[in-house]
C-alpha cells in the first residue's frame, strides 16, 4: 500500500468522496443496518469514486469502537467502492487503535485514513502521522477541519507537513476561505486536494484546482455531475450541474443543524429509515419542513445530466 | 417619528435594505466621497427599498466619529433613499453618542438606527434600548449578529426584547440558522425581519416568512429581483432571479475576505475606484483573482429579469 | 450502589479527591506505571479522600481503552482509595463502553464516575445521565468543565438535572466564576460539591459550601489540610495551611502549561521518573526552570500542619 | 518627548501604574468624578509609579468621547502621577482620534498610550503602529491581550514588533502563560515589560524579569510593596508582602465578574461611593457578600510593609 522510501505515495482518486452518514434507528439509537447499505449503495449507482466513512458528519464520535467497526463492514459488504475511514482521536495512541480496528475490518478495501491536523505547530503534526504511519502503513488523508478540530493552522504548516510525509495522498482543505487555501495546495502539492463542506464552495474550489469533493450532500448525484464534468474540463456544465441544487446545498449547510437536515432530506428521499441524529446533536427543527418540502418537490423535477 | 404610547411603531418598510461598504483610497485610505457616491446611486437605480450604512460591512468601527458623519452625508445627498444607520458600540452611552451624531446628520431621512443585542439577558437588552429610545426617539432595527457582537442571545430572548419595546420596526437575524429563527420570530412579532449575510440563506429566510434582505452583495439588483418577486408571491420567479448568482453570492461569503472581495468586485464593476479595506482587516487575496474574472464575466452576461 | 428509587444516593464523601496525572516514559511515551503507583500511594499517604483517575489531566483522551484499564488497574492496586473514574466522550453510546470498562476492571473499588454535560439544555443532559445510568447503574459525579467540554450549562441547568437524577452523588463545578456557581448549587442541592482547577479558588470555594476539592496539584498535602480544617469549621487553619501554597498554585495554574508544569513539578518531587506529556499537549517551558525551582525550594522549607 | 531617529525612546518607569477603575453614581450611572478623585488621589498615597487611565477595566469601551476626556481630566487634577492612556478601538483612524484627544487633555502629563495588538501579523501591528506615531507622537505601550482584543499575536510577532516600533516604551504582556512571554520578551528587547491581570502571577512575572504591575487590585498598596521589594532585589520580601493579598487577588481575579468585585471592594474600602458598573457588564453578585466581608475583615487586620 505504500510507496518507495523517496517517492509519494500514488494520490488519491480524484472524484467524489461521499461522506457517508450513520443511520439510526430505535428509542437507543442503534445503527440501522438496512439504511446503510441503502446508501452506500446509491453512492455507488450514481458514481460516487469512493466513500468516507466515519467521518464528522458519520457521527463516529457517538459510535463506540465496535459500532464503528459495524458501520465499515455494512459499508464495504454494500459497495466495491474504496473506502478512506475518518479518525476521530487527536492524539496519537488512540488514533493508532481505530485504525488498526478499521484495517482489520477493511484490509484492502481501506484506500486511507483520514486523520486530522491536531496541532498549529508542523512539526507536531509530522511526528503524529510518523508514528501513525509506522505504526499502521496506511495512506493518510490529512483533514484541516478547525471547526470539528479546534486547531487552527496555516496553510503554509500544511504545506510543510505533507511535504514532510510521502504516505500522505491527500488533503482535506476545510479552514475557510477554502478556495485560497486549495489555490495555495495545488500550487505547491502533488497530492489530491479535496474540498468539503457540504459543496457550498465546489465550483471555486474546483476552479481553484481541486480534485474534487469529499463530502455528503442529499443529492450527490449533483456533486458527481459537477465534478465529472469539471475533471474533464468542462466548467461550464460543471456549474449547470451544480447550479439547480445550490439553494438546496445552502439550505442543508446552515450551521448549527446541518446533519440533522441531511438525514431528513435522505429519509425523505426513502434512503434511510429514520432522521434520529444521536444528542447532544440537534434533531431537524420543525419549523424548516414545509421549507424542505419546496426544495424536495424542485429537486424531484430535475434531471440530472451526466 | 415614534407611535403613540401602546402601540406598535410601524414596521420597517418590506424589500432590500442595501448596506453600504464604505470605499477608500489612497496610502491613508481616506474616506472616497465619488465611489461612495456612485454606490449609493446604484443602489436607488436597481430598486433598493432602502440604505443601511455604518455597519459592519461598512467597516464603521475603523471610521473616527467625523467620518461616519461624512459617510452619511454622502449617503444621504447622493440618493433620496431612507437610511438606516448602523451603531457599533455594545455599551449605551457610547450607543447615545453615536445616534445622536447620525440624527443630526440625516434629520428626517434617518428611518431607524441599528442595535445589536448586547447580552444573552432579554432584560438587559431591553435596559439598553429603552435608555436609548428614551434619550433619542428614534426607531430601532434590532440587530442579532453574534458573529460581529460576540452575544449569544436565544431566539426567545429577541422575542422578549421586541416584545417589551414598541419602539422597534425590525429585526436583522443573523445568527444561524437563520431560517428556523426567522420562522421563530415572524410566527410571534408584528415587526419586520430582515435576513442578511450576504444572502446566501435569502431563499429559505423569505419562505420562512421575512420581509427582505439588509445586506450586501456585488450584484444588488438579484437581491432586488428576487425580494420583489417575492414580496409579490412569485416563489418560482425569486428563484430564478436569484440562481444564476448564488455561486458568487457563495464565492463573496467566504468568511474572513467577504467584505475584500465584495470591494474587489464593486472595483471591477466599476463602482469604486480602489478596492482598499481598513486594516487589519485583509485584503482581497491574489490567489482569487481568476476565479472572481469567470465570476464577473458570467454574470455579466446575465439580464437580471425585473 | 444505587439508592431506593425515589431517594437520592448518598453524597460523594468529602475531602480531597485528587486527580491522578498519568505519567509517561520512554520515546513512545508509554504509561510509566511505577511513577503511577507512587503517585497513587503518595495521594493515600497524605490523607486524599479517593482518587479521580482518567480526567482531563489524566490526559484520558490520549490514551487507548486498554491503556485507561491499565491506569486504573494501577490506580487500584497501589491504594486502597475509593476510585472516581472519569469519561472523555460527550456521547452516550461511548460513554456507556468506557463505563463497563471501567466498572469491569475496578468493581467495587469504583465510587462513581465522572460525565461532563454535554448540553446546554437540561433535558439532554438529563436523557444522557439516565441512558449511562440506566445501563450501568454506577453513580454519577456531574462534571461542569466548560474550557473541555466546550459546553455552557447554566447554573439552573445544572440544579435541574440533578434534582432529576437520583444518582448524581456529586458535582465538579469548574464554570468560573466557581465560588457563585458553588453556592448556588449548595443552596438548592443535597449532592456534595467539589471545586477543581487547582485549587486556585479553594479557599472561597470551601466558604460558599464546597464539599473539598476534587483537583490535582504537585503538593496535594496541602490542598488536604487546607480541606480537613475547613471540612472541622476552621476556616483560619484552612487559609493557614493553604496561604503559602498559593504562589505555587497560580504558577502551576497557567493556561495552557498546567498540566506540564505539574508533571516537571511531580518529577523533581521524585514521583514521576519523566514529565512527558503526550502530544499535542505542549512540554514544560524551559523558560520556567529557575522560577520552578525556586518554587520547589520554598516548598520544601515548608511544614504542612495537619 | 520622542528620541532621536535610530535610538530607542527611554522605557517606562518600573514599578506599579495603578489601572484606574471609573466610578459610576445615580441611575444613569454617571461619571462619579469624587470617587475617581479619591482612587487617584489614593493611588499616589500608596506610591504607584503611574496611573494606567481608560484600559479595559476603566470601561472605556463603555464611555463616550467626551466622558473619556473628564476621565482623563478628573484623573490628572488629582494626582501628580503620569498617566498612561488606554486606546479602545483597534482600528488605526479611531485610534488616533481618541489620543488626539487624550494628549489635548493631559499635554505633558501624557506619558504613553496604550494600543493593543490589532493583527496576528507583525507587518500589520508595525503599520498601526507606525501610523499612531507618526500622526500623533505620543510614546506607546503595546498591549497584548487577547481575552479583550480577540487578537491572538505570538512572542515571537510582538518582539518583531517592538524592534520596529522604537517609539515603543512598554509591551502590556496579559496572554496567559505571562511569565513564559516575559522571560523571552525580557530577554530579547530593551523596553520595560509589565504583567496585568490583577497581579494574580505578579510573582512569577517578576521573576521572569518583569517591570513591575499595570494592573488594578483593591488593595494596590500590597501590590506596590511586592514590586518595590522585589526591584530592589529582595525577592523573599516581594513574597512576603503580597501573600496575605493572594487570596483575595484570586477571589477578585474570578472571570466575568472581577471589575464587579473590585468595585464592589472599593465601595466597602470607602474609595468609591457605588459599586455600579456600566452594562452589559454584570453586577456583584449576591452570593459573595459574605466571603468578600471575610476577605476586607482579614486585609484590615494586615499590615503592609514598606
Amino acid at each position: 500500500m505504500t510507496a518507495p522510501a523517496d517517492a509519494r505515495i500514488e494520490p488519491l482518486a480524484r472524484g467524489v468522496w461521499g461522506v457517508v452518514a450513520t443511520p439510526f434507528t430505535g428509542d437507543d439509537r442503534a445503527i440501522d443496518a438496512d439504511s446503510l447499505a441503502r446508501l452506500v449503495s446509491f453512492y455507488e449507482t450514481v458514481g460516487a469514486t469512493g466513500l468516507t466513512v466515519l467521518g464528522v458528519f458519520g457521527e463516529a464520535a457517538s459510535l463506540t469502537a465496535a459500532e464503528r467497526m459495524d458501520v465499515l463492514r455494512v459499508a464495504a459488504e454494500n459497495s466495491s467502492l474504496p473506502i478512506v475511514a475518518g479518525v476521530t482521536s487527536l492524539s496519537t495512541a488512540p488514533a493508532i487503535a481505530e485504525i488498526e480496528n478499521a484495517h482489520a475490518t477493511l484490509g484492502d478495501r481501506l484506500a486511507a485514513v483520514m486523520v486530522q491536523a491536531n496541532s498549529p505547530r508542523a512539526d507536531a503534526v509530522i511526528e503524529h502521522l510518523q508514528r501513525i504511519h509506522a505504526a499502521t502503513g496506511v495512506p493518510i488523508v490529512l483533514q484541516d477541519y478547525p471547526k470539528a478540530s479546534g486547531v487552527a493552522i496555516s496553510t503554509d504548516a500544511v504545506i510543510a507537513v505533507v511535504q514532510a510525509c510521502r504516505f500522505v495522498s491527500a488533503v482535506k482543505a476545510e479552514a475557510p476561505p477554502t478556495a485560497v487555501a486549495i489555490a495555495r495546495l495545488t500550487a505547491k502539492l502533488e497530492v489530491s486536494v479535496f474540498g468539503g463542506l457540504g459543496g457550498q464552495g465546489l465550483l471555486d474550489e474546483l476552479a481553484a484546482g481541486s480534485a474534487g469533493a469529499m463530502t455528503g450532500f442529499s443529492y450527490p448525484e449533483a456533486l458527481v455531475a459537477c465534478v465529472d464534468a469539471s475533471l474533464a474540463g468542462d466548467a461550464d456544465a460543471a456549474r449547470e450541474a451544480l447550479l439547480p441544487y445550490l439553494p438546496l446545498i445552502n439550505f442543508e449547510q446552515q450551521p448549527g443543524i446541518a446533519l440533522a437536515i441531511r438525514k431528513e432530506l435522505f429519509r425523505r428521499r426513502g434512503l434511510f429509515a429514520d432522521a434520529a441524529v444521536r444528542p447532544p446533536a440537534v434533531a431537524f427543527p420543525a419549523e424548516l419542513s414545509t421549507i424542505a418540502d419546496a426544495h424536495l418537490e424542485r429537486a424531484g423535477r430535475l434531471q440530472v445530466v451526466r
